[in-house]
């Protein structure tokens, strides 16, 4: 049975424009997720929000957590200690996840292995043993896509685990092919997902889960992954969190290895066998023989600490929300500075005569009010419609 | 018709036990080809050697020039401006070089292509398309093997021109179904070797082949190569240049691409396409942008100067010469410092009460009498035969 404050908190993260870091900067400023609820629909209508935004209710948020543990699943809470420990470093990590299976296995080491759809044969022969033989050391986590995900799942079963991010609600197979994958690996592994049950997987769903995949790992391995392979988005989101990133050589006559061969240009670690992977994992064993507990310790990451974080706004940022002439001109400011492409919250500061607080006020409530899109790295971008 | 300089040096540099280094330091030593020739008996009776050094007579290096004018070639001398810039960099550079078609070729950039002899369909097609787009830009420089080499001269000659460094004299086609090639090459681009009319290619004749590749090219694309392929040895020497080397990849599914695939773990540019090549060949373009003639202003190349080429030195040590107790003694000295593993120089002064030029001169004298092996990098070794 959750807590109350399991429940508050769920509602809160399912929100109406409530994002992993807003959602991360409401509870940094208010002291419970009931006291953050409560604030949702007077900083949505400061930010030009016209209707308040839809908020589950309590009976929402307990048959979420009904339905999940009639899965057989459960729902993990960042800060909880069984929250996935490399997850929690990303600056934007879910609030929540959705685990069917055995949650202990995100505590162990993970290595993602992802690739093309319309694999090769040989594509898919390499990704066999790679994945048998890395599988025996560090569990295979993949996006269960056909192609080169299958595959990758499917062998690591032989020899040792598999964790499977999805884009779906856990109960939502994806694709058809792959249905009994997925039940199968919510039996001897692990599925995860951030998107609520009934869920239907759609295009925008897939970057998050990609993140997913990079976050939960080590290191990523690219298989086969063309020139404009999704694969490459998981592979450039692991390198932006400073993972391994691994790819396996191709002729120039295929034009499904192409985009493994850019990785390489750039610096990938070249990959014919499994040791070429766990010879380049060392470095990041003593995390897990430290013997901390995952989670603990960095229950928000070590994102880098901007503005935004300084807990000295809070006073200051609260004061402001009681002065409506004030905010009234600040908004005008930052909507007049923003534009559709990102900014750093430095750069707006730069330019306008407002302080920290007032700034971060003005944002949080824009982008309740769906006007701003918040980005990591403390960006914040004007939402087309909105733009000049 | 030969000058008779040039007769004397040719003699000099076919004498027995006259290697690449050795000549270059008779010749630093003494005044003329000619005053070189004069002391070699000497010289070789000091070291140790019983009989006298075989020494060709005028009648047999003027019958050298008379053959390889016959075959339409010429001998190019290191210091000549004709000779090759990029190859007189090289420690241990040819001091004379039969070129057979245009020597004019050799002063133009160029880029080596080598590859295995048991290339696959893949391997041939790869190396065909970035033969002709590279021909394009830069001369073509390969070995004349069946297989990559064989392909990469064929393709060069449809855009551009070729070089082909062969093992045996200009006059001896290797191997046979080369030979319409090797003669195409001569008439259309230039055929180039270090070995005199008449000689059978042989196992030890291709290290040496493999070094002029190399030594001829601003870099080495090594296009299909296993671990134990000879071009995996031609790149290393390129590297050890400070050329620039490419590798095209391949899967790990195909033993014929591994050794390229090493190459690039070690840092090889990865090379799908000519643009990998020539964009990366930027940085050596002003060699040939300065206006500088090959071969001008540095005749020997740049080679690290040691102990050895010290000037001062030789006065002191031709004083010596006339000193044989004290030099037998130096002698003994040397000897039992040296063993089959090669020696610095400079850890050999370190470790004797010798001076430098004294050093030197049973260096010049062992190896002239066939007891020491002169390496690339002031470094010595005792001949096995000779050894504790």
């Amino acid at each position: 049975m959750p807590t109350d404050d399991d429940v508050q908190r769920l509602r809160l993260i399912r929100a109406e424009g409530v994002g992993p870091i807003t959602c991360r900067r409401l509870l940094d400023r208010y002291r419970t997720p009931a006291e953050a609820l409560a604030a949702l629909p007077k900083l949505a209508r400061n930010g030009g929000k016209s209707s308040p935004p839809a908020i589950p209710s309590d009976a929402d948020a307990k048959r979420e957590f009904d339905q999940v543990a009639k899965l057989g699943g459960c729902l993990i809470f960042i800060g909880d200690p069984a929250y996935p420990s490399l997850l929690a470093h990303l600056a934007d990590a879910p609030p929540v996840i959705t685990v069917l299976g055995d949650a202990a296995l995100l505590a162990k080491p993970a290595v993602a292995m992802v690739g093309g759809r319309n694999a090769s044969a040989a594509g898919l022969r390499i990704a066999e043993t790679l994945a048998e033989d890395l599988a025996a050391h560090v569990t295979i986590v993949s996006g269960l896509a056909r192609g080169i995900d299958g595959i990758a799942h499917t062998a690591a079963m032989r020899t040792g685990r598999t964790v499977a991010a999805i884009a779906g609600g856990p109960d939502v197979p994806y694709p058809a092919e792959n249905t009994n994958l997925q039940r199968l690996i919510a039996e001897r592994g692990a599925v995860i997902t951030e998107a609520t049950p009934g869920t239907q997987p759609q295009a925008r769903h897939f970057p998050r889960r990609n993140r997913l995949i990079a976050g939960l790992s080590l290191g990523v391995v690219v298989v086969e992954a063309s020139r404009r392979s999704g694969s490459l988005i998981t592979a450039r989101i692991a390198q932006e969190l400073g993972r391994e990133v691994f790819a396996v050589p191709g002729s120039p006559l295929e034009p499904r290895t192409r985009g493994g061969n850019d990785l390489l240009r750039e610096g990938a670690i070249l990959t014919e066998t499994a040791d070429d992977v766990l010879d380049n994992l060392s470095g990041f064993g003593a995390m897990f023989s430290s013997g901390s507990t995952p989670g603990e310790g960095t229950p928000w990451g070590p994102a880098s600490r901007g503005i935004a974080e300084d807990p000295s706004c809070v006073a200051d940022w609260t004061d402001h929300l009681d002065e409506p002439s004030g905010l009234d001109r600040a908004r005008s400011q930052v909507v007049a500075l923003l534009g559709p492409t990102p900014t750093k919250v430095d750069d707006l500061l730069r330019r306008c005569q407002l302080s920290p607080a007032a700034v971060m006020a003005v944002l949080l409530e824009l982008e309740l009010a769906g006007r701003v899109e918040t980005l990591p790295g403390n960006r914040f971008a004007l939402l087309s419609e909105f733009g000049a």
